[in-house]
């Protein structure tokens, strides 16, 4: 005897491939989503296929957009562009509202044990940008991991000889921590950073 | 200068809507979504609708069904009827493959303070079942706390006047855990439903 119905068990099912979701939380997902009005479930369908629909990658920095090329690219100039991994770290920097440059998504990070090289990045397009001239500085920002190192260090060798200005985000014990608390590599990173007072 | 182009931040909100997801939770769903084919995002919203479009609940006990009547009231005997509070508990139950009678789904308990009184929930449905002649025993499932519980006694006090075996589940101690640790309610209980060896 099965234990769910089959509309439930296939639902079930799909939450369970949602990231972190196991079978107890997605049951309860599906059981949200019985005892939804028809209208809201409506609701919910349609923003799936709405965003398969309608997001795709704008065609100069490499981030989600509505059409061809995103908001960020069309309003803002680009004598700085920030490169991150993902499309994430975007949303993460637009929330502190402190930089008005334009983006550049990688859409990965450069990882020989995962099989992933140079050209399987997005580079090439941060290549052509930068040889339009009118960039001066390229802030990059992939993630302080051995990946995001390689990868910064990778491309500031490819800018630098074009006279680019690139600089890396700081690394250093974080705001409000107890040094006590604080991981070794980032009060490592602390004190090889120091700045003066 | 919004952070979520319009598709992903409608997603983000739909996906915010199930129990216990946050903003963060709902972003990195949304960009699961994001990430699936065409065919992957179709099935999940097609999941979604065919559960509002084929859920129904059972005109005999009130679990989920796909038909008028479910395949438990169809296959099993109804000599025994477990009550229980929730579709959820039915599978609970069901999953320990010990328990071969039907269910009734009262789906809710007597809670005054939520203003819930015994005809809020389906107790006239099991008394109708009852009065069917064919019953002999009916177990109390209801969860064990103060709605539970009130709840198991009040349809007791219906059922057994008419010469209907009421049982309830056995509290105590739960297997496998340290005298120690176990909550003083269900230590008490166990003392007090303790049995002859």
């Amino acid at each position: 005897m099965k234990v769910y119905i089959e509309p439930i068990g296939r639902l079930i099912n799909e939450f369970s491939k949602l990231p972190g979701v196991g079978t107890k939380t997605a049951q309860r997902f599906a059981y949200k989503v019985v005892n939804m009005s028809e209208k809201e479930a409506k609701e919910f369908a349609d923003a799936i296929l709405n965003v398969k629909k309608n997001v795709h990658y704008c065609t100069i920095c490499g981030n989600f957009s509505e059409g061809e090329v995103c908001d960020i690219c069309k309003n803002r100039q680009d004598k700085t562009i920030c490169v991150v991994k993902d499309p994430k770290d975007v949303v993460a920097i637009e929330k502190l509202n402190e930089f008005n440059g334009v983006y550049h998504v990688l859409h990965g990070t450069i990882s020989p044990i995962d099989g992933i090289g140079p050209n399987d990045i997005n580079i090439k397009g941060l290549l052509n940008r930068v040889a339009g001239g009118n960039v001066e500085e390229v802030i990059m920002a992939t993630n302080p991991d051995v990946e995001g190192e390689a990868t910064a260090m990778y491309i500031s060798g490819l800018l630098k000889p074009l006279g680019i200005n690139v600089t890396r985000l700081a690394h250093g014990i974080p705001i409000g921590t107890d040094l006590e608390y604080a991981d070794e590599v980032s009060l490592a990173r602390a004190f090889v950073d120091r700045k003066t007072l």
